[in-house]
């Protein structure tokens, strides 16, 4: 067991802690920062119809500036093992490449901002600030890639609870796209998913006078609903997009006009809109485009994804020179892909998300290249002395 | 058992033939016929994947012209008994009414053509015609009700083996809507039933523009083929009509754009088209609605069920005086409705419809006036008195 970014990757890729298994990968990290000084807690979270999962606080430090690395050590199932060019859970180095689950979504993340600090804090006096003020700490979950209710969540209330105040937050997750470098996230859309219902009347399709059909009137709701854009973008997100993920009716008598038909769909949603406001258009919106003919409603589905955005500032801006003294390349702000944990740390600190690149993330083979370990590092170092300069 | 109208219902209400079963139903009949003078055939039809099937062919006379009664003995379910003021295959008289399952449809309706046969034939010495010429005949069958391939299509084919010619037929479903003497049927659109398919690109919510999304485009061509109507009507019918029965796509997760969806629907279609036509035109319009720049296409249903008319002329008059005499009014031509048995017999001779009064039918305590019995039984026997005049 080494220090370095490879070997705590490697470490950790050996536990097949597909959520919500954490098979050891938090005991991976424990040793780690608790040799290094670092406070750490094992925290178990339980609820009703889940599965307890364990996860992990670590601090070092007890003021401000108070830094925090977040990730997740759980991932997801390696699909056909037998396709894998490597095991899945092999952690095998072939040709400058590591290999397996996990390995940029998000293990090798969090090996690299372990690696980080560790390395910052010999350098250091054992100290993350200057006279002893500062602070760094890990927030780590087992629970992200599936339905992340005993995850980061619990673990910023329970943080909160024992009076921990963070100031900024940097989540591991693979931001960039094509190479490293090339994108820092700042923000998230949120999601909203809800199914529209149409009540008709039911009949036989040889007397429609006698029925009334919902089909042609969902199928005019949903060319309204897509018709028209929900906004036309704001200073940092693209445009709010809605899609229909489904419609059924699920009638199988080739002569009967059904009674009701429903159609889900999910809404990525910008910061011009909050949950409520954006239930609040699309319901204005069926209403007009139904023009009270029609018996319609909508049953929003909970969600636990609200849009989320940190301004660019001094602190996206440093970050954003920590990876261009390492790349030779300025990335990229962005706000697109799907939601991550920093919908909910957003409730507590700023946060961005910078770490691997996410290419075969959840896939085959997924994989990274050593010297992307390396060079994370060395940017999250970057990070932390800029911090803490 | 008696010979009158009331008594034949009666006893074949008593049998409890829900398709597939005879129940004894056919048998009723068989005795009454053959003590008539009748000759008397009773065939079982088979087809893979399909229950047996008892049929009757009864025909009394060897010459021309040659009338027949059509019809079926079986019925649907009797659905909630407990629900019936009197027991489904009771046959029950309160009040002047015949209770019990085929009261009007359609058992009634051939206690009435026997009785009506019975009671002339032995007014005109046991013989249909003048001088010994002349036929009448039964075609009954036990399988109208649900997927009829054992029933009239194969018994028309049997009999036309065996050289017998029909001129005319008067099937005797309940064609009145209201009061007997409403309604004759002399035709009855066809049914042709498709699914729909487009084909999209499935993705993730979260990258539409990765993605091809065939929800917004099925909404599109359901809206296009509801909105141009298939034709005007004609002389006889009412116009076409496409109605969707279902939409589908089945797609579980809400953050999924799915790859396919499908929508089915059926055609009642008139005498401006033929089945080939028709899906012609419907391929048109699909074709011309999506501009070529979706991936479409349709499946059609094998389809028994070609649209049939009989042209009025001397022998819808003629059955028109025999409801006037009865009823004291004429009765509308009409084409209205669902199909019948009459798809298949207007291969072989002009069919007409004329029965009970089709309210009650399918549900919970159908039922019949004794009255309409004797009614029914006096135009059929006026039917006759016409036809060998
Ligand atoms: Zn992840
Ligand atoms: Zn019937």
């Amino acid at each position: 067991m080494g220090n370095d970014a490879l070997s705590i990757a490697r470490d950790l890729i050996r536990c097949p802690s597909v959520t919500p298994a954490d098979a050891g990968a938090l005991g991976v990290l424990e040793p780690l920062l608790k040799n290094a000084g670092f406070d750490v807690h094992r925290i178990t979270f339980s609820e009703l119809g889940a599965s307890d999962i364990d996860n992990l606080y670590a601090r070092i430090g007890t003021t401000g500036p108070h830094i925090a690395f977040a990730g997740h050590t759980d991932v997801v199932p390696p699909g056909d093992e037998g396709a894998w060019t490597r095991g899945a859970f092999s952690g095998d180095v072939v040709d400058g490449l590591l290999y397996g689950r996990g390995a940029v979504d998000m293990k090798g993340g969090i090996a690299c901002g372990v690696a980080a600090a560790l390395d910052y804090l010999a350098a250091h006096g054992g100290q993350p600030g200057k006279d002893g003020s500062g602070s760094i700490s890990f927030l780590i979950t087992g629970d992200e890639e599936d339905i992340a209710v005993n995850g980061t969540v619990k673990l910023l209330k329970w943080a909160a609870a024992r009076g921990e105040k963070f100031d900024h937050c940097v989540l591991g997750e693979p931001s960039n796209v094509e190479d490293l470098g090339d994108c820092i996230k700042i923000g998230r859309r949120g999601s909203q998913s809800g199914t529209l219902y149409v009540d008709g009347a039911q009949g036989h399709v040889a007397y429609p006078h006698r029925a009334s059909n919902p089909i042609p009137d969902i199928a005019a709701l949903i060319t309204a609903l897509v018709s028209e854009p929900l906004d036309q973008g704001s200073a940092q997100f693209q445009p709010s997009n809605l899609e229909f993920t489904s419609v059924d009716v699920g009638n199988p008598a080739a002569n009967v006009i059904p009674g009701q038909a429903r159609a889900r769909f999910n809404i990525r949603f910008n910061d011009h809109h909050n949950q409520q406001s954006l239930r609040a258009l699309v319901e204005a919106r069926v209403a007009g485009a139904s023009g009270n003919r029609m018996r319609t409603r909508i049953v929003w589905e909970p969600s636990n994804a609200d849009v989320f955005l940190t301004e660019p500032g001094p602190f996206t801006d440093l970050v954003a020179a920590a990876v261009e003294d390492v790349t030779g390349r300025r990335p990229e702000l962005s706000t697109g892909g799907g939601t991550s944990d920093a919908r909910f740390i957003k409730d507590y600190c700023p946060v961005i998300e910078f770490g691997l690149v996410g290419r075969t993330m959840h896939q085959i083979d997924e994989r990274v290249p050593i010297a992307d370990l390396e060079k994370l590092t060395r940017i999250y170092r970057g990070v932390l002395d800029r911090y803490f300069a």
